[in-house]
């Protein structure tokens, strides 16, 4: 790595869910720009093309399981770079502000006396309704859109879902093939009908991203009947009409 | 218009909040294949250019108040289009399955024997997270992030921000200014304290972007005093630990 004379910047790239296509055209202008490129697990290869050929690749990747580097190490990294002068280009996949770990690295590069820029990118549930052609919002019957996580990170307690999933929201559940069965009985258990409609999107943006429809009381059987597999969107919708007419049907049955 | 003996096609384009550089590649492409270019009022004309010199383009936007081209108007046009064997370009501000009426447009497109294709673009909200360098999702503090509108359709009740806005969220409002003083008081009503970060972000993922920083108390206020204009994005944060605070303060007044 060599120094030079300019003030270092850290610049988060949001690079979409997958396909290198889905990159905004200012995304690949940074990355084509940078001297360090930080990138991880679910950056696929055609994404680092857009890259000079004289800039550092660094692979900063942590596999469920697999240690990988950890992000003190990496706060570290961008630090020193950023001190030494360098335009570092740290890619994301999805947005950088959705569960990205963001501030703790933007934090690294201003205490290194860097700048910092920020590139927005295509969430991984906007790919998922693209793909799947599923509005997220729906005039008169989804008003209200949530992003939220199936896997809470080591020791925090999980979202607070039932109270998130309301008449006229959609919901995206991020990574949640292993809690498929707690996201099925937390919502129903809260009052969502089990008919209401939900898709699995597995792989969303990338070529090979593959929907399963089913409803919320077959999430958990449809995704280990049709072997889904993180990284996989739940989209979970909750129209008013259904809870319209689960009212009507308790006020016939009394 | 001229026919032509392939299927016709609708393509919904997500062309990102504002500035023609957060457009994704794959949508600067659609627009370049397109051969009738749809676009509406929060397109800026930076955009356009990347269509090509034969293709028509057609202002179908809807300014509040200006009646503007009906939904219903606008529709049959794109069935029109596919009809013929057009490729037909609808652009879309931010993304088109967010706020977008995108399911009746796709009807009209279906129905008339064209095919759909569908690309996500960046959201407003992510593009006004990245530009005021707010994470929506914070380890520990913030798990859910909630896209709603401050402004319902005709006749449509406005969505249940109360019930949304529970510790662990961060909420965005789009279109919000109208209703700040509704949504300052509902939130705070329900429990959200007034200190908690709010911030406006208004033209959101423009060059001319502006953020007015201030506390959910101020929200209506800081609005006023600072002249913000719609389109913007309001920010409302509602970490675990500020409702922590608020617990442990309430024990100590017992």
């Amino acid at each position: 790595m060599i120094a030079n004379s300019h003030t270092g910047k850290l610049i988060l790239i949001g690079c979409g869910p997958g396909a290198a296509d889905l990159l905004t055209v200012r995304a690949t202008k940074r990355i084509a720009e940078a001297e360090l490129i930080l990138y991880d697990r679910l950056i696929e290869p055609e994404v680092l093309e857009f890259a000079s050929n004289d800039a550092e690749r660094l692979y900063v990747g942590k596999a469920p399981g697999d240690g990988g580097v950890q992000q003190a190490a990496l706060n570290e990294k961008i630090a020193e770079a950023v001190a030494a002068g360098l335009r570092v280009a740290r890619l994301k996949s999805g947005d950088p502000m959705v569960f990205g770990r963001a501030s703790e690295e933007i934090a690294a590069a201003i205490a290194a006396g860097g700048e910092v820029e920020i590139v927005p990118g295509v969430t991984a549930a906007l790919a998922a309704a693209a793909g799947s052609a599923i509005s997220v919002t729906e005039r008169a019957e989804l008003q209200s859109f949530v992003v939220t996580t199936g896997r809470a990170a080591d020791k925090d307690a999980p979202p607070d879902w039932a109270s998130l999933m309301k008449p006229g929201v959609c919901a995206a559940f991020y990574m949640g093939v292993g809690q498929a069965w707690r996201i099925q009985s937390t919502l129903m258990a809260s009052g969502v009908p089990g008919h209401a409609p939900a898709d699995w999107i597995e792989r969303a943006g990338c070529y090979d991203s593959r929907t399963v429809s089913t409803t919320l009381e077959r999430v958990a059987h449809a995704a280990d009947a049709e072997h889904v597999r993180n990284p996989a969107v739940l989209l979970v919708r909750f129209p008013k009409s259904l809870a319209a007419d689960k009212a009507a049907a308790a006020a016939q049955a009394r």
